[in-house]
């Protein structure tokens, strides 16, 4: 099957909803695609110091929001779905969460579960797994940046099915990129890492944000990878379905050949 | 702590294991090293038919045979571990091993547990799991080969406190090397893949084996690799305690922060 995909790299600012909608609107609004991968927190920016400071800039999962609003909105235009992130309101708590967004409304969301340095000072732990859903057939699941370091997260998506991991991040190590082709091997699954770009400083902290984002093929070849600074969209139509054949030698299948009773963990 | 690592790669002969003890003598009898890591299979080369053509070149992982016999000497003369992939015989059946060789003779012997391609036809899986050792005060799992795209095996080492995973290869694909990055970096361990080279062939089939051979630390900077097509020997000083540690952000440890209960495999 021909699935169109589209990356979206760019630069969230910080306490500025509208103003990402607005980025956002601008990059997209005439991309016609069948999945739409943005990055980590791209509703409210990174740095803050309490709960308190980031709560005026989320929002609650059911898209009552003013951003999941915009990105159905951006859904409807462009005819697939878009992920995202998003600092996501549940109750009094908050969570770093992606978001699943079709034509309809939300369909899915995922709360980080590997949260990242002083991102536990913000958010609770994802409470709710790691899920993969169907949309125009094919398996997505979610994880968001620091999920990659720890081969569980995607695993639990390959082995839930998915053909494709979207991968929302605001990676400031340079680490993930160069493991997210071993991800798409062992998994033999296509992965979108969206990854943003730009500077952010909050007292003494001045993080870079390092962009790179990519799309990477279930044999693990870069489809396609980005600047490490600058806005960037790419769109490449992809078979999702080739994710569905765990085959790597005549006689080898990923999935099959696993042996869970050896393993620790 | 200081420990000196050594890593050989070479091209084993089929069908003669004095040939191949020969060679590893003399390449590795004048090396001192605290331990000495071999390719794969390194008794009896790779490409059998079946079984029967196989076990003549194998042998007890009692350390009653030839090559195990040789490799004790080696390592009395390295005043090191040795640790090699051979065929191993077990009763009347063969399996893909490694084995860690002091000079008081094996002290850990670990049958692959995921078989590539043709392998099926001449060895057994692996029944006894991964196991790790302690040498000198380091803690040392062994893995073999096509075990790296499974990443429940170093994980799995990992978790049972290997500081070091030596991983014998006869690699023919060209993805395992910058894997075990990822490997090193997500567990946060020295990998040492001694891979071989050369080219064998049997009937119709010609495998090109990739060489290429790699010592990682767990920071995942690769601290040496070989070159594609040539005979290496490499030594490095290594502080393997540094595997100890798996903090990796002031608020980030990569085991406590795992979360098992969201795991699926």
């Amino acid at each position: 099957m021909e699935f169109k995909i589209a990356l979206v790299q760019f630069n969230p600012a910080r306490k500025n909803v509208d103003s990402n909608i607005e980025k956002i609107t601008a990059l997209i609004s005439n991309i016609k695609a069948d999945l739409i991968v943005l990055p980590e927190l791209a509703n409210s920016g990174y740095l803050y110091q309490i709960p308190n400071d980031l709560r005026p800039y989320s929002e609650p999962a059911d898209g009552s929001g003013p951003f999941l609003s915009a990105l159905k909105k951006l859904s409807k235009a462009s005819g697939g779905l878009i992920i995202s992130g998003y600092a996501e309101l549940a109750g009094n708590q908050l969570f770093n969460s992606a978001v699943a967004v079709s034509p309809d409304g939300v369909i899915e969301n995922y709360r980080k579960i590997h949260l990242f340095a002083d991102e536990k000072s913000l958010f609770e732990s994802g409470d709710q797994g790691f899920k993969v859903f169907q949309w125009q057939g094919v398996k997505i699941g979610m994880m968001i940046c620091f999920d990659w370091i720890f081969p569980e997260s995607a695993r639990t998506l390959a082995l839930l099915g998915a053909h494709i991991i979207a991968h929302p991040a605001n990676l400031v190590l340079p680490y993930c990129q160069d493991a997210m082709i071993t991800r798409s091997i062992e998994n033999k699954v296509f992965t979108i890492t969206a990854n943003r770009i730009g500077q952010e400083t909050l007292g003494e902290q001045t993080l870079q944000f390092t962009g790179g984002s990519q799309i990477t093929a279930p044999q693990g070849k870069v489809l396609y990878r980005a600047p490490g600074d600058e806005t960037a969209i790419h769109t490449t139509i992809i078979d999702p379905l080739q994710a569905s054949d765990k085959t790597i030698s005549p006689r080898n299948n990923l999935f099959e050949d696993r042996r869970p009773s050896m393993y620790h963990g």
